[in-house]
């Protein structure tokens, strides 16, 4: 989602007025609706900065990542809340209301938010142990991906990155298959929000296969990519950038493939080289 | 901030070892301490992923950003917490005693860290409203930056990236004069924190001369960013990559001055073009 502003382009001695298509960035408040004695309850558990569009998929996805959920079925109603009130005339509440989730712990959850800033550390996480408190299913072996489908994907996410060709201003995340197939690709000003909307689209449509199926993000690759790759059960990361040092250690622990920097004639592999076909 | 990775290069047939310098990301806890009811009490505000180094800029500067502390003699103590735990042997957690802040409204400052990823909202912007409640006092006129400087502030900061150039893997933000002349710069995984950092920087060493000064990003220009800058009462904001559409509606809103896509032969002016000399 983009929007047209008036732009002065400045080129040495000239300066012209043009269009410029630039990425839309727009809060969305996330309420949790449960029954807490007995009793109705919303709770909002957090405010994220997104391009607006499959904000469900970002909800459940980010619900899902954080062991809120953990079958679609437990999602009784999904409402968007709010006047239309920017320019964009969006909503930017939603509420998802869940069923079976009487008395759940939102002090932890809340707890959990209490970052700031693309950490996504979220309480999983402290200081003293950065052990990831998830029953992951990841396979130790699978998915196996060629390397030639590896150089390949650069290109792959590129000519379906809609929003970047138009803007510049979007990150990218992708969920593809061991063929090569592209299955879901979103974009946002968030990279944890794009792959929270792939991760939540996969989860809502039960796309996921994921011994046959590898994530690639089109940029660097933090901590909490990694933890979100992992919360998925996917062994598989790949990233156009750099990862950071967070990134690998998790990846190792985890025995995730770490791939990054790919590009059409090499690729640097930091953790999990056994799912990589020669 | 850098470790060695040993890393598997694939050049298509072939593959080699080599090691790898990869930024750092850990995560830092911020706790400030505080007078309530006549009682020190300790309360931990935000816990972000960060590279280490110049943690007690990032902390001063945040607090400074949200208001917290508006001079920096307010600020009785910085400590280093925590057990030396991870392979780089740093402490994670940092202590902020604040005098004069009896019974701080830490309910408040808790309410907006309620936010996740790359926000920065932090309850300054509700849903309803994105108005920032600050006494901003940024000048209406200045800086006045020529034009062939801002074409030029592209190569300044990629010499001066040092990390950038080991590791591929971090953002710069950096302080300038009118006369280009580099005041500081500071790099690290998360661009917010970068910017948090030069502020803190300058709010305590009074480095500030903001109708002078300008504001230079390595990456792209989100909300957050904005937001900092006017906080900081600079009136001018640059940077390497593509503006969101909020960064651009905030810089209009409180008349700063917004450029992106800066490259040495041209750059877009999204906003403010009366502080631009030709």
């Amino acid at each position: 989602m983009n929007s047209n502003y008036k732009t002065i382009q400045n080129k040495g001695k000239s300066s012209n007025k043009i269009d410029d298509l630039v990425s839309i960035e727009e809060p969305l408040e996330m309420i949790v609706r449960y029954k807490d004695n007995n009793k109705w309850t919303d709770d909002s558990i957090s405010i994220t900065m997104r391009t607006p569009g499959n904000d469900e998929d970002l909800t459940i996805g980010l619900l899902f990542n954080e062991s809120i959920i953990e079958k679609y079925s437990e999602v009784e109603k999904i409402e968007f809340l709010g006047d239309k009130v920017d320019k964009y005339k969006l909503q930017n509440k939603i509420r998802i209301t869940l069923n079976n989730k009487d008395n759940l712990d939102i002090k932890r959850l809340k707890r959990n938010f209490l970052t700031n800033s693309s950490c996504g550390v979220c309480g999983k996480t402290s200081i003293d142990s950065l052990e990831i408190v998830c029953k992951t299913k990841v396979d130790k072996e699978n998915p196996k991906i060629n390397s030639s489908l590896i150089s390949k994907v650069p290109d792959i996410l590129r000519k379906n990155q809609s929003e970047f060709l138009k803007t510049g201003g979007v990150h990218a995340s992708a969920l593809l298959n061991k063929d090569g197939k592209l299955l879901v690709i979103r974009e946002d000003v968030g990279r944890h929000n794009a792959l929270d909307k792939i991760i939540g689209h996969s989860f809502k449509n039960s796309l996921f296969d994921t011994n046959n199926q590898f994530i690639a993000c089109s940029g660097r690759l933090s901590f909490e990519l990694v933890q979100k790759t992992i919360m998925a059960n996917i062994g598989f990361l790949m990233g156009v950038g750099a990862p950071t040092s967070l990134a690998i250690d998790l990846a190792k622990r985890f025995n995730i493939t770490l791939i990054g920097f790919v590009k059409s004639d090499s690729f640097n592999i930091y953790c999990g080289e056994n799912r990589i076909l020669k």
